[in-house]
């Protein structure tokens, strides 16, 4: 059966504790996602692992249609530039599998309006 | 009448399209939070205004009450160590003002339900 594999792609921060959400968030989707997917994290820079190494462990674990959504707020030189090279040499160490890329997590409409609650529930609790 | 602002702070980046779903969350929160809440974004670097220059500009509009909502995904060194000493910078410049920091947006897990809800999107339309 194949399968298929999600890689949430973030940037990376040097204090270990950065990553949480990003944590939080690959369990909900292991908890939310058909069974036969799979979800990795990877990151840019500062951070393990990378965007090759997951993408690798995925096609070992059977994944024939790979993911990678970028958390990332604004679509700016790091998902514009840096992740189409990153993405294009994962399609070259893999050439039976099918990479896609997603836009980043910020441009979606309801991320953007899961955001805007969370701002107004800020100022409707400390008025 | 006392007003409440709200600065929405992000990292900044060299490409103006990264700012883009920042000014849509902006858009959205004139568009739902009270009337007398002012809305305005600050960037932490490479974009203009700063944190400085957009609470000085809502305390100038009478807004009393300032809630600085980091839009971040992860509680890293920008937001632990570098935000508070911005904030506090302020509180200084504006002793009569309430200046609060909300927790990064990436924490919160209405927002994380969205970004999921987004990447299980991209799997079931591609799978």
């Amino acid at each position: 059966m194949s399968s298929h594999g999600i890689v949430l792609f973030g940037h990376g921060a040097r204090d270990p504790r950065w990553a949480e959400p990003f944590e939080r968030l690959a369990a909900r989707l292991r908890g939310a996602a058909s069974p036969a997917a799979h979800v990795s994290l990877a990151f840019l820079e500062l951070m393990t692992p990378t965007l090759g190494d997951a993408v690798a462990a995925q096609v070992a674990a059977g994944c024939s249609h790979i993911t990678v959504v970028p958390v990332f707020f604004g679509q700016g030189g790091h998902v514009r530039r840096d992740l189409p090279q990153l993405v294009d040499a994962c399609r070259a160490a893999h050439p039976g599998i099918e990479i896609r890329c997603a836009t980043a997590v910020g441009e979606d409409d309801g991320v953007l309006d899961a955001i805007a609650r969370y701002c107004i529930d800020q100022i409707d609790g400390n008025a």
